[in-house]
């Protein structure tokens, strides 16, 4: 299980862009950039997570720290995020406001972790079951069905935000998944002491 | 009639821009702008569109010739795309290539005229009935159900390619409508012998 991780935190490192998606598809995809960087200050497996319009790559619209974990013999990805997200917003570029990112910054997100599966070629993941992973958006609060699928040259995501009460679809996606090419390769910033810090944790668990 | 087509004229010779609509919904909402500028040497109303991503306005994903008028006392607007149209990319921002297009650049895209219908607050229009407006996209054809609104702030629309023989809708706007505030005021552009054409037209007609 641990080497499924790492090589999880291997293929999110990294940037992708949806460019291709947008230019073929005009005007039904926004061109959308994603990046997951390692935080190698925090606890082993931490990325940041900043998705924004291309546009505007330092005003990202959702910023987040997640942690690939190991629970009950399953890949976990916990979700979190971020207390005056503003100060970090961009920092995924710039290493030195990244570092500044600390554990009494990070806010868990109840009901929002994926749930991983490896396959052959790469991942799956999805919201853990429960509807409990809620977001608010223009006033009126719904559950987060969200999706993804990663391999080494591309990642798929799909969000669906639904009604609490009739469960029917409120936003997203009904034009089909995100389709990233990835563009940055930023697996090589992932620390030794992380492989050290999960191998012993296979141990542990022995 | 003349005061109609005149008003519908102004009230598109303008620039539009959806921010607002994809920053309150990330990432749902491409954002996209869209131009209507007076062509003063073509047929009276010919109004050079482009629609493009805000990220690379010079790169429009449609480039047209709209021309409103007045056939059997119902507003129309004539639609034609334009031989070779690299040639004219981005000219809704460059007067001097802009003045370059002559009658023999277009193209007419029969099926695809809009039909118009006044409103108090402004104008609302959509494709021919007929499913003759055809559209390719990744190598399939459908046809296109196109609708716009216009008023003084704002402008909406919506399209959708539907499958010529099941008409099941294909792709398109299935978030709903784009949502764009008016940003430029091209309609001082409109020459004055628009004006006379369209008031002799009428007195012709009647």
């Amino acid at each position: 299980m641990s080497s499924s991780l790492l090589r999880l935190i291997r293929l999110l490192s990294g940037g992708f862009s949806n460019q291709t998606q947008a230019y073929e598809n005009p005007p039904l995809f926004a061109h959308i950039l994603v990046h997951f960087r390692p935080l190698p200050q925090l606890e082993a497996g931490s990325l940041l997570l900043e998705q924004s319009y291309a546009i505007d790559p330092m005003v990202p619209y959702r910023i987040r720290v997640l942690r690939p974990r190991i629970s009950d013999g399953q890949i976990i990805i916990d979700n979190q995020s971020i207390k005056d997200p503003q100060r970090f917003w961009g920092s995924v570029h710039d290493a030195e406001r990244r570092a500044l990112i600390k554990p009494s910054d990070l806010l868990p997100l109840p009901g929002c972790s994926y749930v991983v599966k490896e396959k052959s070629e790469g991942f799956s993941g999805e919201v853990e079951p429960g509807c409990r992973c809620l977001v608010e958006r223009k006033g009126t609060t719904a559950y987060l069905v969200s999706s993804f699928e990663i391999n080494d040259s591309m990642m798929w995501t799909i969000d669906r935000g639904h009604d609490p009460q009739t469960h029917e679809q409120r936003w997203g996606a009904l034009a089909g998944p995100f389709e990233f090419q990835r563009t940055t390769d930023y697996s090589a910033e992932i620390p030794a002491s992380w492989s050290d810090h999960f191998q012993s944790e296979v141990t542990t668990q022995l």
